[in-house]
Order: C-alpha cells, then sequence, then structure tokens
C-alpha cells in the first residue's frame, strides 16, 4: 500500500470535504431532492461516516448553511476598511460580495433559496446573517451621511430602509449574475453602485425625490 | 331554512373562496405543513368538494401562484400610465407595488418564499412573474432614459441590471414594510423612489460613478 491511501485524514479535513460536497448537492437540488447517498459519494466517503461526523440530514444542511453564511459575511467584512472614503468603501463591499457569490454559486442558492423555506432552525440562520448584512450596511451609510455632513436630517428608519434596499438589489443582481448571461463580479458591482451611490450621494446632497400629493 | 343557507353559491365564488383560504394557509405555513383539511375548513367547505374543484395539493398550489401572480403584476401595469413623466410612472408603479403587498401579505409570502422552492411547475410561474416585471421595469427606465436625451450610451445590459436591481430592492422593502415596524407602503414606496430615482436621475444625467482601477 502507499503512503497516501494508508494516510489517515484528519477528521477536521474531512468533514469540510463532507460539507463542500453537501453545499453543491443542497444548492443544486434543494433541500428535498438532497440525498445524503449522494453527498457521501461525492465527498467520497461512506455514508455511515457522513452520519457519524454530522448526525443527520438536517445538522449537515444547518452546518452548511452556518459555514457559508460565515465565509459571506466574513468576505464583505473583511473587504471594507474604514479608513477608506465612504463610496470606496461601499464599493469594496460590494465587489467582494458579488466577487465570493460568483465564485460559490451553490453556496449563494443555499442561503438566497433553499436556506429560506423549510422552516427552524434553517430560515433564522439565513434571517440573522442577512440582520447582520443590513445592519453592517446601515452603519455604512450612516457614517457617510455624517460624513457628507449635508444632511443631517436622514431619518435612521430612511436610512435602515436605505439598508434593505440596497441589500435587496445586490442579492437580485447577484442571482442575475450567476445565471451565466456574462455578468461578471465586477459589472454587476458597478452597476449597482452607479445605481447605489449616485441616488445615496443625491439624498445626502440634499437633493431628495418628493412623492405626488396622496 | 332561510334564504342564504339553501342559495347555490355559483362554482366560480366557491373556487375563489378556495384559493382565498388557501393563499392565508400556504402563505403562513408553507406548502409542506399546509394542510387541504386546514384550507377546507377555513374555506367552510368540504375536503372532498376542494379536491373536485382543484383536484390536488399541486394543482390548488399552482392555482394560488397563477392568480396572485397575475392579480400583483396587474396592479402594477395599470398604475402606471404612459401619459405621465418618468419620475411620476416609477412612483405610481412603486406605490402600487407595495400597496398590493401590503394588502395581501400571505399572497406575497407565497409568490416571494414559498412557490421558489418546491421546484416545477412553481417555481417557473413565479420566475416568468419576476421576468414580467423585471421586462416591464426595464422598459420603464429605457424610456425614461431616451424622454432625458442625456445619456444615449446607457447600455442596454445596464439598463437590464438597473432594472433587476430595482426589483430585488423593492421584493426586499416588501418584506421589510410587512415585518411590521410600522413602515407603510407609501413610506417604503418614497424610500425606494429617493433611491432609486436620484440615482437614476444622476445617471441620466450622465453622473456616473467610476470604479477605481482594478
Amino acid at each position: 500500500m502507499g503512503a497516501v491511501k494508508t494516510k489517515r485524514m484528519p477528521r477536521a479535513v474531512r468533514e469540510q470535504q463532507m460539507l463542500d460536497a453537501a453545499v453543491r448537492i443542497f444548492g443544486q437540488r434543494g433541500y428535498m431532492a438532497a440525498s445524503m447517498d449522494d453527498i457521501a459519494e461525492l465527498a467520497g466517503v461512506s455514508k455511515p461516516l457522513v452520519y457519524l461526523y454530522l448526525n443527520s440530514k438536517d445538522d449537515l444542511f444547518l452546518a452548511v448553511i452556518r459555514r457559508e453564511a460565515a465565509a459571506l459575511t466574513e468576505a464583505v467584512r473583511t473587504a471594507v476598511r474604514l479608513d477608506q472614503p465612504a463610496d470606496r468603501r461601499l464599493w469594496d463591499g460590494l465587489l467582494a460580495f458579488f466577487t465570493h457569490t460568483a465564485r460559490h454559486p451553490d453556496a449563494w442558492s443555499v442561503l438566497h433559496l433553499h436556506a429560506r423555506t423549510h422552516g427552524e432552525p434553517f430560515a433564522a440562520e439565513v434571517t440573522a446573517m442577512r440582520a447582520e448584512i443590513v445592519t453592517f450596511v446601515t452603519r455604512l451609510i450612516a457614517v457617510a451621511a455624517r460624513e457628507a455632513h449635508r444632511n443631517p436630517d436622514l431619518a435612521d428608519h430612511e436610512v435602515a430602509g436605505l439598508a434593505e434596499a440596497l441589500v435587496g438589489a445586490a442579492e437580485s443582481l447577484a442571482a442575475w449574475a450567476n445565471t451565466g448571461d456574462g455578468v461578471g463580479a465586477r459589472q454587476a458591482a458597478a452597476t449597482l453602485m452607479n445605481f447605489a451611490w449616485a441616488g445615496l450621494g443625491s439624498l445626502m446632497a440634499g437633493r431628495a425625490w418628493s412623492p405626488p400629493a396622496p
């Protein structure tokens, strides 16, 4: 027997391989259609080993959601440096988001789609991740508005709404970019940055749009 | 027996009552947890009658998706009048969207959430509805850009991306407004209009944001 075959893989490494396989199967087929047989096969291990390490299909799904949610928020957070100007921070965050979702399309499908509709505890994990990102973006916008010094009247709920809008737009564009129309991460980020920054920039300069009377 | 009790209800009316009940049960519990017993009870009819009219849980779910998708697109389309200026058209469309989703939160949950992750033919219906709305918004933006006469270089894929961003932002804000933070339809529409119009307005005036070199 060669050295490669006899060498035992550390548990942590094998577990990550199982999670890698699970992301792909869950992401491409959804929770219901995903089978533990296929996940074990793709990971190159036996099914009992998957159960031994991850316990159940539910626990495996939850572990996938947690790992991928942490990876996505981490990617966005580390890309944004607070010593940069406001528009550069927003650009860096968006580019990191679109780059990550383009590189990990199956993970994005799990988070954006499949994790949301199979009840708890799955939906709560994604809700928490999304809330964390919205809070992060809300703070970015609030700081940018303060720096602009031009519109101190941008109310808290208005900033929260803008952050919700921005995150929703990013989610939509990530799915659009991933359908393979040839729109890369950079293009998606530039489109949203233009949409968002020109708009936020106008707002911060006090150039708001006024609705007609009801 | 009184006149009310003996009067037979036309099939079309009864069917709509069943669909009303189904929207509520599917929207609040999701596809898997929804039971035909509960739907029949809420509609005030026997379960066999539901099967007689709607055939199966799958067919009932599909009928709900089709009815609610048609109602939502109809609400947005009829609100937008082409003799209005571009910003007014966008405002009217957004206000109609948020008013409709606020009045029909269960229908919105079905379309935005539950219909997407139970395979075909359900997902295809929502994808088609969304594509129709994105196309409609894309045309609104393209016409507005043409009217502005200032930025003929707003490329087709850029307009398509802006429409995707706008629709995603609207979806996100509809869910946010429906969580009951006291943000009404008008406020949600005003927030997005400010975000979108100030941004699109700047773009059309040729004030684009430029990304830093890679």
